[in-house]
């Protein structure tokens, strides 16, 4: 591997490539909860498209596995490296390249944070709509697990937000696909083929996202309810409603009473309420106008009452952002709490409280804490586990997972499989699409560098 | 090939496969303007996903050829069968299977025509929101082409509003993709891949689509300009208003001219304006509230008017679905003028000023005439071009492709390349992606059965 090092310097330049005791802790793992950190051979550090595709064709030629790393918040674990192989670190091609507002769009390394992003798009009076919760991942990183977060909802997620990628093949060559248009109907769709590929397919250099104008008001409206079908039941209501609600989210007392704690939160509901509730809903609205905003907070509190809603909050300003804050570090929340895992499976909103009832029903019969929120509206649950044993932990994911199929859902809805929830992919998916799956990584990486060991064995 | 026949017969029923003089002259195209009809082998009429499957395992194992048609309302020849070959025509497959109101979405057969789908989900106050302009369309079709049409300035064209798929492998397995959920990240993106496949990967069963709630108050906001800059100029500032117009249609004055002739359509518009007038923006506005779409209607004339429009007329009830409607018709009006072919480049926006000047002189240097229309705020620019002469239209086109493509867009927006296109396709797309494409192909139809001749050589 001694011609590996010294082809990868001069490709990156010495200062930009690390191996051996250099590389940092903090490269041999992202976010996942499980699973053991795993330094790779070699870190390299591109400043550009070209150096990403020699980097790549290099390895193809010598089939040393390659995986990239953007911020490193992923849930799932598809960037964490493979121990005999070289990780590429997008941290210098972080740059807005662009931001068109004519056509709405912002053109943008993969490297980017969304909080860099999310300042540079404000001056223009424009935001990228995907919140997934942690302002300092990164574009590229969204763009492979195809990211979701709170204003999907409204918005949609990394898929829906991203107009054309420059893209790196595992064998070299950089694509382009798409591009500042909403729509092309021109051969098959490489952008969407490529986004939630978690890395495995190509390797996004360049990333055109769709922006849209930032609305002027915006109110966040939260919901107590005592029973806990009844919250469920009004999420579809809300949806239904047309008041288009760019968050709702519901979060179980558990988990309500562990955010507001951990942000030291007053949000001003009397405790007697606070005790009767069993979940809450958190709705925001936002308008161009402050006029419609006041009526459409009018309508959507006497529609969560008519639902059941033992109260409204309207929160405005510091509250409401604290509150929203709080909600998005309620992965932190639970890994401080100890919890085992954090998943986060899809279902047709209508079959959460059935997910949620059988899910408990499992948490309680392998002796297991399952506790959660999610995106209501998306009918994305997230739920922190709670069970020590791998083996319990394992049959109770298997479970959960394959609910979720049987309920017309999906393992995850925005975290992606990665490598920590693979066997279960492996073994719950139809293995003719796996197949099929397998066929087309083939197509794109007929040397299997990409990624091996993320979504397949 | 009489086993063939044999085994269709088998497969389908004898009353539903057509051979030789059987077959009717309709199922030898579909609506491109180019290229001359083909008559298949055989048609089948297949009524169950099984049937498909089996006809689909007979073609493999055989190496036939296998076209699908849903209505043959498409423009790309994609629908057009091979002469040794199996048209599947999804007549049979018809139904709307369920209107989940609950979930907003609907669950239909590919043969079901836009029509049928949008009076069973106006039953439940819901709609789905793909109008490309032929209402007999199929949304099978429309799976195929990804179809846009007017409202994708706001709700996004056929890929952002199919949530799952029931399709048949080339191979004869049945997977399903996707569902009634509005995010996963959870593998490979198979529906996004097959949405836009022309018949050419998989071909879809049954199809879940989003559905939106039906606002109740619409109209039609329709402004004459003097000057064709300022029209472009006038889009991106609609766009960017945070109004977010459901239509945004620019018509050049000689297509206003054909369509409101042709429908026999008066706008009330005084002769002096008429006469004055190089283009014209339609903007249609819709809101749950009277009082809101007002002060949106009020917006809009005063932006159209700052931004150059002459006048601004404000449609309401028949006038405004007439106008609607004799847009849509747009293509029809082309045809019967005597059009040569019918295109749909999208650009970026901001560059249909200079995409329009440009493919303005390409038509004079071949003496070819090319008027036009489109979704301005798609940048879909849709254009008829008379030119009698094969080889100077083929020029004339290929000079427009180019153009389009070094302006950042792409061949077709909504339309497709299928057959119509597909030199052009081949000539000016980077090879790179062309082989890309073709080892997907390969990986889903290793026998190479589905629409051989559409996309590829």
């Amino acid at each position: 591997m001694g011609n590996v090092a010294q082809r990868l310097s001069e490709i990156v330049g010495e200062p930009h490539l690390l191996s051996g005791a250099e590389i940092p802790a903090d490269y041999a793992s992202d976010e996942s909860l499980t699973g053991e950190p795993v330094s790779p051979r070699y870190v390299v550090k591109p400043a550009t498209a070209d150096e990403v595709a020699a980097v790549l064709a290099a390895a193809s030629e010598q089939r040393i596995p390659v995986t990239a790393r953007g911020s490193g918040s992923g849930l799932s674990a598809a960037a964490r490296p493979h121990p005999d192989g070289i990780l590429i670190s997008f941290e210098r091609m972080n740059r807005v390249l662009e931001v068109d507002a004519v056509n709405h769009v912002a053109v943008v390394q993969p490297g980017v944070t969304l909080s860099e992003l999310d300042a540079r798009t404000a001056e223009a009076g424009l935001g990228y709509t995907v919140y997934p919760g942690e302002m300092s991942a990164s574009v590229g990183g969204n763009v492979g697990t195809n990211a979701g977060g709170m204003r999907a909802v409204k918005y949609g997620v990394t898929r829906n937000n991203v107009l054309g990628l420059q893209a790196v093949l595992p064998t070299g060559e950089i694509i382009r696909t798409g591009g500042k248009i909403v729509k092309t109907s021109t051969g098959y769709d490489l952008t969407q083929l490529i986004i939630g590929s978690e890395g495995s397919l190509a390797l996004a250099t360049e990333i055109t996202v769709k922006l849209h104008p930032r609305l002027a008001h915006g109110v966040t409206v939260l919901a107590p309810f005592n029973d806990f079908d009844q919250v469920m039941a009004a999420v579809p209501a809300t949806v239904s409603s047309g008041l288009a609600p760019h968050i709702l989210e519901y979060l179980d007392a558990l988990t309500m009473a562990a955010i507001t704690y951990t942000a030291q939160l007053s949000l001003g509901i009397p405790d007697e309420v606070r005790d009767a509730s069993q979940a809450y809903l958190v709705v925001g609205l936002e308008n161009r106008e402050a006029k419609r905003l006041d009526g459409d907070v009018q309508s959507v509190s006497e529609l969560l009452t008519e639902l059941g809603a033992t109260d409204v909050y309207v929160l405005e300003g510091s509250a409401a952002r604290k509150l929203i804050e709080a909600r998005e570090k309620a992965f932190w929340t639970a890994k401080a709490a100890g919890a085992d895992d954090v998943i986060d499976v899809v279902v047709p909103r209508s079959a959460m409280p059935e997910f949620l009832g059988r899910a408990r029903e499992f948490a309680a019969k392998t002796e297991s804490g399952v506790v959660g929120c999610g995106h209501a509206g998306d009918g994305n649950v997230h739920l922190a586990i709670f069970q020590k044993d791998p083996a319990k932990r394992a049959s109770l994911l298997h479970g959960i997972f394959a609910l979720g199929m049987e309920l017309g859902g999906a393992i995850s809805g925005e975290h992606g499989i990665g490598r920590a929830k693979k066997e279960h992919f492996l073994e719950l998916e139809d293995p003719v699409k796996i197949d099929l799956m397998k066929r087309i990584k083939q197509a794109f990486d007929p040397a299997g560098i990409l990624n091996p060991g993320v979504l397949f064995d």
